[in-house]
């Protein structure tokens, strides 16, 4: 088996269908990106196999899908306005923009970490140690201004600051502040979670490795609401659960770990983090995957005051009104699908001389669950209705060119886990031959029993 | 059966966890609003039968997810930065604002058509008529500017001209510049079509009528290339299918109406246009619902001038180059939920002095299949065991709170199909009694068979 690395498998997804540069006949348009028909196919299995883990099969969650435009005085209450921003400096001479705390991280190669200090200090230590403009190599920055990350627009005919309005930088403030509205349309008691998948949006300054960050992004995010007290019980529960999914969807455990923050790190709100790290291809290696947070009472109970509408929910049981705690598990859609396929992705050696490149993904997620093919162009016609009676059930793609050792190949590239040849003898005994991806092994199947052949194989 | 109006809809909608008012603890945000967990199931679930219909069914069509924020030259080429806008008048004497074309539709009871004049005849006509300001009674308007409807925003840290970007006003153009993308990596051939459900935003000056006509939207577009000349055939085959969808998903046929554009409203390059129009509950009445247009090679030969890519297809068969023409159903998430709630909404007259509010929703559409209810609070545990069963496989619900009764009735309330109840023969028999939303018909059934019995009768 080759290594792979992380060339190798952005090339593969660029080049089979799976993403294309967003705008490209235009130039594209800084790191966006659009997600053809199996980057398409792949992303819906990755939200719906979320969905069903974290809200269908548990019974005390539920979903919304809140406004990406929200009343501004939100991101005022959740500090986005205040504090969502980079501290950015400008090479005086060379007119380059930099973040100074990734300036004096890169320089330092990571020795130093910024995260505590104040823009003096940044300024000052960049003075200091002499740090030069890594474009031109002047020494003449200018002082720190901070940046905030949230897209703004306008609402309305005037572009002022009244009509100003934000592209939620996160899907979070609309589960916050819709925590009444569930609790009471859905006569919810605590515990209870809200989750919600949904478009999300930062101007970063430097978004980059492919879709690993960008300034348009998917996130799945619950929120968990619980009884002061419980929270740590639950936050593990949901860290466990987390890792659990992610292994569930074919992630190796080597390649996950489970990192608690430091005390120093930890927000002075929250009771506990921890991040799920992946081992990405060669050479991106560990990465943030998923953030889970103990985020106490903060929410809401900025919202509280901010809105002054009473976000205490009553307890029945106890008589007390109370704000609950929450737990937070957060995950981008695009980098745990970049995760997946770094992990499905393998060139294996067939034989003495030949390769073949295999996604292996997690059946469920495939794009295709089945690929229809005739072993002869003769057989088409019936192919079709093979075709017709799976694509009913399951997402499946129909391929009659070229030969069938060919074909084979073009799905194992795509990951599809079986492909289902129609061939001469199948107008007599009714049957067709099933190869499985991994095994490449074929099995003569009833054309009668193949939906359920493939229901039990495919499902989450 | 009593008359349904749209306001007992919408109540009902608000009050039931399907849709809340964004950003309401602060006010709201104007005519945004939150899907709540019903709202989003219902919403998930018309998107995925759409998918299914006209991508997962389809041998010809796939999809893609393209992103919001596109390059700027984009809509350059699509004519909406020079095009999409609104004629706007000012009232000098109270600074009111109104569309011209609406003033002169209204003042004129519908019997002037705007559509055909010109700024400046709009202007005569108003003042020639007389037409006062609606607010203040005033004779006194500024003349008419156009206002741009596309929200725009900045990518960057300066907020200049050429850091200027847009959030999509549809998600068709994302199709369009992926046309050679899709055909090239898919290895497609003609006629194929391609396939998009995402947001889209429209700085609309008066949304309105609940979620009919919002700022932020889902679309569910689909663009079909095919050889010109092949068109007319292929808009009709669509035409037809859109209907045949809606039907399917139990919009009643006298509710339904296809309505063909005149020569005279149809756009310059359109080979024909037709609109679906749904009778949604009083006094709303007849309305747009999905437009189908047969657009000719007019999108893809407007990229190809300005983007100098050729975006010609090469007929293998007949060894010709040639731009496709296009069929284009666009229809809007929100707007058809809507008429999949209006049309589900029924008061029903049971026995002498009691009536049942009943969401007749397709099963399938159903937020949740199936509803779980132990019949004594001593059988929660055995029917929370039949939840998780259930829960594996379908968005079901789990309710133990208030009498048998009452429970059958908020489950009728949100359409639930199937009402599950564990009692205390269940233990013995391995029985479950479950009840039909419509028939209020009971049938004893195997836990073990459970699955199947839902499985087969809330398919779509
Ligand atoms: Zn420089
Ligand atoms: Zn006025």
């Amino acid at each position: 088996m080759n290594e792979k690395t992380f060339n190798d498998v952005v090339a593969h997804m660029k080049n089979s269908g799976f993403v294309y540069q967003g705008s490209e006949i235009y130039g594209g348009l800084a790191n966006t990106w659009d997600f053809g028909p199996l980057g398409v196919e792949l992303k819906n299995n990755i939200k719906n196999a979320w969905w069903k883990r974290f809200i269908q099969e548990s019974v005390h969650n539920v979903g919304i899908q809140s406004a990406i435009l929200m009343n501004p005085n939100v991101w005022v209450a959740s500090g986005h306005v205040g504090g969502f921003s980079d501290p950015l400096m400008d090479c005086k001479a060379c007119k380059s923009r930099f973040r100074a705390d990734q300036l004096i991280e890169e320089t330092t190669n990571g020795e130093v970490n910024p995260a505590g200090m104040s823009n003096e200090e940044m300024e000052t230590f960049i003075r200091e140690r002499g740090i030069a403009c890594p474009k031109c190599g002047a020494h003449d920055f200018t002082s720190i201004r901070q940046f905030n990350l949230m897209f703004k627009t306008f609402q309305g005919v005037l572009e002022d600051a009244k009509s100003t309005i934000y592209l939620r930088p996160e899907t979070a403030q609309g589960i916050f502040v819709n925590f009444k509205n569930v609790q009471r349309t859905m006569r919810k008691k605590l515990p209870f979670g809200v989750g919600q998948i949904g478009k999300s949006f930062r101007n970063e300054i430097t978004p980059g490795n492919f879709i690993f960050r960008t300034r348009e992004f998917e996130q799945m995010e619950l929120e968990f609401f619980c009884k002061p007290g419980t929270d740590l019980e639950w936050f593990e529960y949901y860290c466990n659960a987390c890792v659990g999914f992610l292994k569930d969807l074919g992630l190796k455990e080597e390649n996950i770990r489970l990192r608690a923050h430091e005390q120093e790190e930890l927000a002075h709100y929250s009771n506990g983090t921890s991040d799920i790290e992946y081992n990405f291809a060669h050479p991106i290696g560990w990465g943030e995957l998923w953030g889970i947070a103990d985020r106490t009472d903060f929410d809401l109970k900025a919202h509280q005051d901010t809105s002054k509408q009473s976000l205490e929910y009553f307890d029945q049981e106890t008589n007390e009104k109370y704000i609950p705690y929450v737990i937070e598990p957060s995950v981008g859609v695009e980098r745990l699908l970049l995760a997946v396929m770094c992990e499905a992705y393998t060139e294996e050696k067939v034989g003495e001389n030949d390769t073949r490149l295999v996604l292996k993904l997690h059946p469920n997620l495939a794009p295709y669950k089945a690929a229809v093919l005739p072993l002869s162009k003769k057989l088409s016609e019936e192919a079709m209705d093979v075709f017709a009676l799976l694509a009913k059930n399951f997402s499946t793609t129909f391929d009659d060119a070229q030969s069938i050792g060919k074909r084979y190949r073009r799905q194992d590239s795509i990951g599809t886990p079986y492909c289902v040849t129609v061939d001469f003898d199948t107008a007599n005994d009714g049957c067709v031959t099933v190869r499985d991806r991994d095994t490449m092994e074929q099995e003569r199947v009833a054309i009668q029993d193949l939906c359920e052949y493939l229901r039990v194989r495919t499902q989450f």
